[in-house]
C-alpha cells in the first residue's frame, strides 16, 4: 500500500469512528480530526472541505460493502445474498456498534433532499447495489440454482428496500423492531422465490 | 359529529398542513395555528404542548391508514395488501403532496433515537400495522386462497419494511428510487409467496 493509501485510509477510519460517536448533525472535520493519529494538515491536504471527505467515505464504504458482500468471488449467491442482508440489518464485523453507525447513516440519508449532491451520490451508490444484486440473481440463474422467471432487477430493488427499510426501523423502533423476523423471512423469500425451480420445477 | 370531534379533525388537517409545508424540523404550535381557521387557543385547549398533538396526530394517521387500507371490511386480502402497498409506496388520495409528507414522516422519524416518547408511540404504530398484515394474511389462509405454510408475522415484518424501506428511499433518492419496480415485485411476492397454493402446492 502506497504511504498516500495508507493516510486515506487512516482518514477514513477516523471519520468513521467520529460519524458513530457524534452522528451525522455533529460531524466536523474537527470531530474528524480529533479521532485521527496523525496531523489534522494531512486532512486538509487530501480533502478541501468535509463534503469532500464524505464523498469519499461514501464511495469507501460501498467499496468495503460490495468486498464484505462477494469476498474473493466465486461465492454461492444464495450465500452471498444471506450474508448481504446480514450485515444489513444485522451489522458488519468491523469494530463499530452497528446501532451508532446506522443512527448516524439515517442521519446522513434524513439530509438527502435538502442536498442535491449528497442525494445524487446516494443514488449512484443505491444504483450499484441493486446491479450487484441483480448480477447474483443472474449468476444463480445461469448456474442452473435460481428460478428463470425472477426479474432480476425488480427482485434487486425489493432486496434491497426490505433490508434497508429493516436497518431504519430498528433505528427507529430500537429493540421493538422485529429484525429477527425479518432475516427469517427474508431467507424464507430467497429460499422459496429464488430456489423455488428446485422443489417444484417450471 | 359533536363539535369537539370537529374541531380535532380541523387541528389534526391544520398539522398536516403544517408538517406538508415546513417539515417536521419546523414545526411549531404557531406554524400549525397558521394553517388552522378557528382561534389558536382552541389548540391548546385540546394539547397542552406540540408532543402531546403530535402523539394524536399520529394516533389519526395510523386511524386513517388502516381505515383506508380495510375499507368497510369484508374486502379481498390480495387486494388490501396491493393499496397498503400503493398507499406507502406512491401515497394517500388525502390532498397532500406525498413527497412533502414522506419527508416530513422521515424527518419525524429520524428524530426518534434520541425521543423515547416518540419511539415508544412508532414502535406501538408499527406493531399495530404489522398485526393488521398478519390478520389479513391469515385472513387468506382462513378463506382457502394463500398458502398455509407462510408464517403470517414473518410475512408481515419483511412486507412492512420492504414498503416503508421503498417510501424513506423514495424520499432520500427522489425519481432514483426504483418504487415502480419495488411495486412490481410486491405484487410477484403476493402473487408467488401467498398465492402458490393455487398453481402448484398440495
Amino acid at each position: 500500500m502506497a504511504p498516500d493509501d495508507s493516510s486515506k485510509e487512516a482518514i477514513m477510519s477516523a471519520t468513521f469512528d467520529a460519524l458513530c460517536e457524534r452522528g451525522y448533525a455533529n460531524l466536523t472535520m474537527q470531530s474528524i480530526a480529533d479521532e485521527f493519529d496523525k496531523s489534522k494538515s494531512l486532512i486538509h491536504y487530501h480533502y478541501d472541505s468535509k463534503d469532500d471527505l464524505l464523498a469519499a467515505f461514501m464511495d469507501h464504504l460501498l467499496e468495503n460493502f460490495v468486498d464484505m458482500v462477494t469476498g474473493c468471488g466465486g461465492q454461492d449467491p444464495v450465500d452471498e445474498l444471506r450474508r448481504m442482508a446480514e450485515i444489513v440489518i444485522v451489522g458488519g464485523d468491523d469494530g463499530h456498534d452497528p446501532n451508532d453507525f446506522h443512527t448516524a447513516l439515517l442521519g446522513l440519508r434524513a439530509q438527502a433532499p435538502y442536498d442535491e449532491q449528497l442525494r445524487e451520490q446516494l443514488a449512484r451508490n443505491d444504483e450499484r447495489i441493486r446491479e450487484l444484486i441483480a448480477d447474483i440473481v443472474r449468476e444463480g440463474q445461469e448456474r442452473g440454482q435460481f428460478d428463470e422467471s425472477v426479474d432480476p432487477e425488480a427482485f434487486a430493488a425489493l432486496f434491497r428496500y426490505a433490508i434497508e427499510g429493516t436497518q431504519v426501523h430498528g433505528v427507529i423502533l430500537g429493540d421493538a423492531a422485529q429484525t429477527d423476523e425479518v432475516l427469517a423471512a427474508v431467507d424464507d423469500l430467497i429460499v422459496d422465490r429464488l430456489l423455488a425451480g428446485e422443489e417444484g420445477g417450471e
